[in-house]
């Protein structure tokens, strides 16, 4: 397994910032996230407030930092991150089939734009997964309903497919992905139902599928779902002015954090995440010494 | 008296980075500082942690930052602010003989260096003064001691010398000022002597000399001295993830709020200090409609 002193989780402006910091200070990390970094970056059409960079545009600053990047041989890790586990002392990460280990942890995954549906929070664990690697298996010649809402997971909604007896599946755009065992839903599913474990999901159309299991394959997860027991602020992570957050040796940086949503905010966080992240290091050293 | 929603004090980088989002928001603002910016930037000899530029020299990022502000036609006003009144709802801001009125302000001073002397903080205001401006008046025909760290405060030194009847002058640099009345000490000052009133400044010779009143003519002030009732937190101005102090209104950002000591971390807070003086004078606004 691989280990490291930091893992950074997210390529936006923030993980960027933190990794060029833990370069400089010869520091083992890996750095998840996408190797076009950030797309949020890449689609802004012109950035003014980014200091020293007059009239920029997004996909240009992108560029900038790809080549910031580049210069100082940092290279991303492009693995989804589907959990962090608190084991005291250090954390485990879990991306699909693949695990790390690290002694702090970073999390820079961006604001989180979607909304959950109801029972979907109140059913996670109970019949309610994030993770296809993880749980599938569970669903073993069942019926499942699978909520998806980026392209990318429809590998994992084939190797779903593969393993249950019937798929409902609900994409949030266009796409023409089709299994045998697969009903593509025409209309969305709006809320996730049962007492004790999640047993159907409601369609927009007023109707009802009854079901063994639901995934939701979404693009970003609410951070607490990543890494229980961290404590949130009204959607955001709730950290103080060193960017720790509530579990120790863990640390957040950028949107994730909260307001102002600004790439200088999040470059800004991602250098302080680091340095306080390295003094938790020292600190743990000392300790063992 | 000039009129002003926002005024930045500082031409480092968190100023600079609350005066570039003040434009973009249009706000009515005044930035306080240097034409030459950041003297600490200028001179640091090679930056790699500033994402966007890789191995870039303080002097041209300095210049990076400069070039930004002529772009968006942002001025320094070369004022040296020595007090700031909070007149409730309002500040007062004294730069020598000028006055300026602002809603908020961001502090964004840098890092304090300067240690002060014994019996400085304790006289301050019985006898001890930081704005020759401001008290030299009270001294007219009478003997002080004025410690000074940088030559350019050397004409305030001269307007001193021209109302006291003798001026005892410590610089801590090299400087070939005279005038009749003034005696430069060859032992530096190391302490303020006095109880209720300072009577007398103490030489690291050992020697003492009886005094009316001393000056201390620095370069930084400490910020709970430039505004009264600023919490501090070891040395560093208290703020909250806002960038909020104690005094409302009233916000910080860079060096000053306390490490880690950092470019980034200062454009980040001065991003952050702006967004946050922009919805405070959006309540004020609200308040008084």
């Amino acid at each position: 397994m691989e280990e490291y002193e930091i893992a950074i989780i997210g390529s936006g402006p923030a993980g960027i910032s933190a990794a060029i910091n833990a370069k400089v200070r010869k520091k083992s990390f890996i750095l998840f996230g996408n190797k076009s970094l950030s797309e949020k970056v890449r689609c802004s059409h012109l950035i003014q407030n980014y200091p020293g960079f007059p009239d920029i545009s997004g996909r240009e600053l992108n560029e900038k930092l790809a080549e910031h990047m580049r210069r100082m041989n940092i290279s991303v890790a492009e693995e989804r991150i589907n959990g962090i586990y608190d084991i005291g002392g250090y954390f485990m990460l879990l991306a699909g089939e693949n695990e790390y280990k690290a002694d702090t942890v970073i999390i820079a995954t961006g604001a989180r734009t979607v909304k959950e549906l109801p029972g979907e929070r109140e059913l996670l664990g109970k019949g309610v997964s994030y993770c296809a690697t993880c749980d599938g298996n569970f669903y073993k010649g069942k019926t499942i309903a699978v909520i998806c809402d980026y392209k990318e997971a429809e590998e994992e909604v084939d190797f779903l497919a593969g393993l249950a007896e019937k798929v409902y599946f609900s994409p949030s755009y266009k796409t023409d992905f089709s299994r045998n065992n697969v009903v593509t839903l025409s209309s969305p599913v709006v809320s996730v139902k049962g007492e004790k474990h999640a047993d159907a999901v409601s369609l927009k159309d007023g109707s009802e599928i009854a079901v063994d299991g639901v995934f939701f394959l979404r693009q970003s997860v609410s951070a607490d779902v990543l890494l229980n027991g961290l404590e949130m602020d009204n959607g955001s992570i709730a950290v103080g002015r060193d960017m720790s957050t509530s579990v120790k040796g863990c640390f957040a940086a950028g949107d994730c954090t909260g307001a102002p949503y600004q790439i200088a905010k999040a470059i800004g966080e991602g250098n302080t995440a680091l340095h306080s992240a390295i003094r938790y290091l020292a600190g743990k050293k000392a300790q063992t010494e």
